[in-house]
């Protein structure tokens, strides 16, 4: 059976304005990798109701399973909540759990409307439970909604992650060399995708911070014993064009 | 008039394994907003010929301009610059100036058919200086097709520039504050935002290295007289609510 298939979509003018860099989707990527689903497509799309309810529609149609980051705070523009309810067709409404989770942080009358939208869910939605700041995330269908703020997505994700179904864990074997030069070894390489094609061979060039460049070559796949092979070729290769093989990524 | 839309394509497997950490984005869209050029959409696709395909057909329909980055290397799975051929139905063919210019750089022998791969562009393709390493990008129609190696994209999209239409540049104005808690501003902000449909109005949350937190209120647009009376006012909201506005962004 394949692996189920995941996408991403972060929700913020922050990312698309430049203000901010998005420190969401490597590790959501890493982690779904371990888990065996594959990350297929990233989306970065602006904080307007429209927009948000066509790709979450249109991507929940294609994908096993849909991420979102971004949006579920208590202001003007954390929408991302009652758009996610309009494109299921269900009422967004107060999650009662949630409210009494929630209004409990706050003295009296400090747990105000704005406060409130935070534990206001659509209906049917299943809270993903939020160990840093308590207002939580939400799985509705096939859908994982949580929040923008790094530290607070990562802890939802440890919430959500036994809740998702597994594939295969995606293995990597990494070799790099320096003075290597993807021209010289692009034949050699395609050969070895060639011979493993259920693997994704890629080269990465890179540049360390005093100047030393070199290439790494990055085996991808489920199957060990065609990783195995891959990588022996790999080492074969840099050896065969006078460089030296070095196990693993570089060092950054 | 409205200024100019655009999106980026971000092509390559190594962002959606989680391998890579993406530096091209923030870069483009900062640059973008200087020049009054609106980052609408991001897009982080595999290396897969008819996705590359179908997607830079229906963002180029959709936006201004379309950046890609990534896939225009020597190796078998830099596709993007035959894809980008095959979505515009010309053919992909060798750009003579290109295969002189890059041939200069290898000994007899040396500027064999993977690197001869970096000078064929599709037909009709203006190419885009590349003065890091030679091997150009270019631009077809309002499709922009850069390197994915941050140094390498960087240099070519400061050829590329002077090319691009320009709009009114996004100007922004930021205060933060420590101690303070965006369900407290949430209602005044809104009230901002409402006072300014012209801008763009969001708080952002930060906690710095020694664990200090606080929240940063941004206002973006085109209205130099707008983003001033939205200044004012986010500065007289956090006042009112008992602390401490300090101009501009907190700092890392």
């Amino acid at each position: 059976m394949p692996n189920p298939t995941a996408c991403i979509i972060v929700i913020g003018n922050e990312i698309l304005s430049g203000r901010t860099q998005d420190a969401n989707v490597q590790f959501l990527a890493t982690r779904l990798g371990l888990l065996g689903i594959g990350l297929r497509e990233v989306r970065v799309i602006p904080d307007i109701r429209a927009t948000i309810i066509d790709t979450v529609n249109e991507l929940r149609a294609r994908f096993d399973h849909v991420f979102t980051t971004g949006g579920i705070g208590p202001t003007h523009d954390d929408i991302t909540s009652p758009c996610i309810a309009e494109a299921f067709g269900v009422p967004w409404e107060p999650h009662e759990a949630s409210m009494q989770a929630l209004g409990a942080l706050f003295p009296e009358g400090g747990f105000n409307a704005a406060r409130q939208r935070m534990a206001t869910l659509p209906r049917g939605a299943v809270p993903i439970e939020n160990s840093v700041s308590v207002a939580p995330g939400f799985s509705i269908g096939n859908v994982h909604v949580m929040a923008g703020v790094p530290r607070i997505m990562r802890a939802m994700f440890e919430s959500l992650e036994p809740r998702l179904g597994r594939g295969q864990p995606v293995r990597s074997t990494a070799v790099h060399a320096e003075r290597l030069s993807e021209g010289a070894l692009a034949d050699g390489l395609e050969r070895i995708q060639d011979a493993h094609p259920q693997l994704d061979v890629g080269s990465y060039p890179y540049e360390r911070p005093d100047g030393r460049r070199g290439v790494a070559l990055v085996a991808k796949g489920t199957d060990v014993q065609a990783l195995g092979a891959a990588h022996d070729a790999i080492v074969a290769l840099i050896a065969a064009l006078d460089r030296v093989p070095v196990e693993g990524e570089p060092p950054p």
